[in-house]
């Protein structure tokens, strides 16, 4: 069986590492193509010693030069600012390229909003409005039906399936909190003073409190999928542990509502959804595309408690997911392995 | 210069550990009697290593011992449903004991609280409006007119530092939520499941989700502090470290109120609490009494952060500045020590 | 394609447990059977909500129950003491059966030894002349002859893939000295005093000094290899990590000798074991198979590091590399999962 | 009482910091001049704000002002190639000065040991003669005598630890293995690679193995001591924890020698030393200046294991008691602080 070859943009980063490991399990498709500014022309195994038996004949090349493989599909594991610059590159040469895009430069579909967030221009504003925002399970159809996806955030993700069943049902009204708590590996591979270990070891504190960029993406997506008269205040927080995102969002809804029985009918049918009785764990799905979920009520008062691998469900995995989809497979290929207990 | 003698029952828990460790060095005070009922008999220094060269007379007695030395005051550092039945006994024995208990049994003045909150009944329900509620920087003149003090818990301490002076101007209102982290020492020193090293060295996870016992006794000293018309809802969760609570506490204010500026004033003079220009971090106060601060604003959205150690300012250093004022000593007496970075 | 059924035993362990994840993945086999003598009855994804998607129909069964499936090998992930009782009873049900045990009931030949390590007799003592040791890379042929394999220690398999290859030459002599570090795994999925994370989480400390129960396996495999006039001295040590095991061997080689170009011909054909030009990371092998290791030198002086997962390589990972081997299938069937970075 | 002032350099850095909180508490000395390269001008607890409440009057100056006000003595927590060149400055313009240096460049004697295990000339290589060699117990008498002490390295002291009661007997011969783990915070406060947390959470591996520059200081002082004839080689690992270093000796001793008995006589009037019965533990020292030591046995063979903090016995602690010495002061004061447990 020939896996259909794929092109790995930003291969060295934490989100490229990651999907050179889930791909190199695959079944359907092989990374041809890997690109690395700083490693270009090296031995992928030599630079990625974890991947040693998996990728003996691939070696770095340069983002700027051509696909050295026709590829079918790129993905997009690049910074904000750079992967938009690449795509107009990409479809300059191959307008019928596929493409998913795990940076922020495609996903907030107006253009006000996409400065807010990230203070920059972007090239090809026109293009974002053909983007499907990749939350898959609350936007399948689309991202279905779509040649380019634009791969939520992190925290967005965590935020969107936590929320999403309410604003399907306009019942997300008034103040809604979030307060997620996120692994080392968010800030991605360059050592920096916040993911500095002797003080980062046994730490915990906030940053970007009611102003991160993944904001306005969740408010984005909840509003498309009906929600209004609501108010998010997003409180990201950075976790002594080096992956996963717990999501713990808080809101009122009329106690006549069924919450629980809600969200059980909702996710019944979504495989990488998982309801749990009691509050989920990241644990459980580090290395994984699971979210793990629970609901709590007290009177009006709801909590919802999601729990994501921020580098898998909340970036590679879901855009393998996603990459599933736009090329017509069955969206689980690759995705099949559980979680790990300790 | 003669220290005065005390005592500490349960001092072979974590709470009792981390007092006996502060008082080593305080400069007025000395443990004369440290009682555990499992060690009974054994020298301190035998059971706790880490205290070796600083108790090497003094054994563990049995709780139910006379006091080997009169001593004038008693920490209580046993657990709930234990310290009012050690209370009563000892009282009987020496009416004009000085007590700091570290337990919730007499924290809540309101039975039907009290039974909510611990499903369970105490002796001398009437003592429990005699405990002055130790939130020293909230009611410290009430501490200092006490005999008795109800050292609060540690959620609780996080909890009213950050939302007090709100409270004392009247200006809490509406829903609250809190989403507070704690380390696993918070489960105490003997093995359990939530704390098996496996499973909790990368894991985050909520749990009583809006129905932990500390909630009651926040509300309780905030509507003693002047709020009223607000909903709490307290979302605590298990941290992979072993010290420290960080509390994200959000709610409305008028957009018109200074929230930073009545902070600033209000902690003006309180040594313990030091206002941050962005969050706290949990690293800077382990093993200190201090509680950092940081204040997030946008709009009428407020956000306040806290970071204490949970065996700290949320229990053993409190109870010390506590124990400070009832015995009429400058309240700093052995606590100023400063917070380390790595 | 059908998958060949296989029983586990012990499988809601730590040790089972991750067969149960890498056999969820198996292209050839499947568990068809697991057994906890705890959990008796349940479904498995209740017990272990990580496999959720994975065992939608499975439950425990209780170990003393027949196989409720003909079973055509079987996985005892049970504790020492438990597995040669239950190997007897499943031989007399079935004479035929395929047998992987992880326990030390057989590792060791000698009855003398067997008693000096583990202080205890065991049934059926003739039959560990039958059971092939399983470290896969210095045993295979053995193995593959098989029907019965003691799977090795985990510090046993650490240590053997670090040494094994002077043995094989007879360059092992004089002293041996052993550092190996531990994650918090390896002591299993009960709680206990030295995994209670309040006291883990940023500890190290020895435990069992040249005493450790997996040292004479070592040393028996060893001597197989061709080593004689040797002298072991293993410090097992506990880290604050959850899962891996790190081996320092330090020893003497006549200078003469090229170790490295030794260790990189004797390894060059084994896919699970990769050579690296400086210190192999727990990090790039965790959940994996792999043994990465490194060999230094100055004059005589030679130290080896290896680099594997306790609960992989050191246990479930390589029990099914030799289930592949006496079922005749490939050794790296299911077992092709690359390493992560962070 | 009027607290004597000395100066601190470099100030900022993690030695230097641990130094401002320990003097913090100092009863006789006060840091009156503190200085930092990067931080000149500003408040130290603008920069260092764990130390708030503490130095509320005290700014970085410079390295290169002359000191603002005139100290006794002067702690050099100043990077290697650093140091000589301050000291030469600083004796220049107060030839009285005393002078605690925690780098590496004087605790060499050897000119042609000093460039092999530093790659660099020095600036006063005849100054180095007049260092006493700052391993507290084991060169008491020098250090007292001494202006100048060139404070061990963190290796260094849990090594001369845990094998200098045998050199100082002439027991210690042949081969003498160290496998030495290290937390994070030994590479100091700028953020790189090697402690990177997403890598290091969870990781364990070793770095220039029989190469590290600690090891001549370990020969220097063990030779001084009265051993000869033996041969060490040194593992340095770097564990997954921000503080502490503990050390596995392993080595040959005649049976008849009763080595238990030797350490602990050696070590009975040592405040700073404790014998364990069992191994000891990171977290009992850690911010402490203890060094807690137990010794295993097995024929010849005998392992001692010695855990310190790196940054505390193994550095700023160690260079208090070593001021203290210098200055005339009780070798304990500013250090009579117990360890914690968890």
């Amino acid at each position: 069986m020939t896996r259909t070859p794929v092109a790995l943009y930003g291969a060295a980063g934490y989100g490229g590492q990651e999907l050179l490991r889930i791909l190199s399990n695959h079944p359907l498709l092989r990374v041809a193509v890997a690109t690395s500014q700083r490693h270009a022309g090296r031995p992928v195994e030599a630079v990625l010693p974890q991947l040693e038996g998996f990728y003996p004949d691939l070696a770095f090349q340069s983002p700027r030069a051509p696909l050295a493989v026709r590829c079918e599909a790129v993905l997009l594991a690049t910074p904000h600012g750079v992967s938009h610059k690449l795509f107009a590159a990409l479809l300059e040469r191959d307008p019928d390229l596929k493409v998913v895009d795990l940076s922020g430069d495609f996903r907030l579909h107006d253009e006000a909003r996409f400065h807010a967030a990230y203070g920059a221009e972007r090239s090809l504003p026109s293009a974002a409005a053909k983007f499907a925002y990749g939350s898959t399970e609350t936007n399948r159809e689309a991202i279905h039906a779509a040649r380019w996806v634009a791969n939520p955030g992190c925290f967005a993700t965590g935020a969107i399936l936590a929320l999403g069943p309410l604003a399907e049902r306009g019942l997300l009204q008034g103040d809604v909190t979030l307060a997620q708590t996120t692994g080392s590996s968010g800030s991605g591979a360059d050592p920096k003073p916040a993911t500095h270990h002797p003080e980062r070891a046994q730490d915990l504190r906030a940053y970007k409190v009611l102003a991160h960029q993944h904001e306005p993406e969740v408010a984005q997506e909840l509003e498309r999928l009906g929600a209004g008269g609501f108010d998010l205040g997003m409180v990201p927080l950075s976790g002594p542990f080096s992956r996963g995102i717990f999501t713990v969002a808080s809101l009122r809804v009329d106690a006549a509502v069924d919450v629980a029985a809600l969200y059980r009918e909702r996710y019944s049918g979504e495989f990488f959804v998982r309801l749990r009785s009691e509050s989920p764990a990241l644990r459980h799905v580090v290395r994984t595309n699971f979210c793990d979920l629970s609901i709590h009520r007290r009177g009006e008062r709801v909590v919802v408690l999601t729990a994501i691998d921020n580098l898998g469900k909340g970036m590679a995995t879901q855009a393998v997911q996603n990459l599933n989809l736009i090329l017509g497979l069955d969206e689980r290929a690759g995705l099949l392995a559980p979680g790990a207990n300790p």
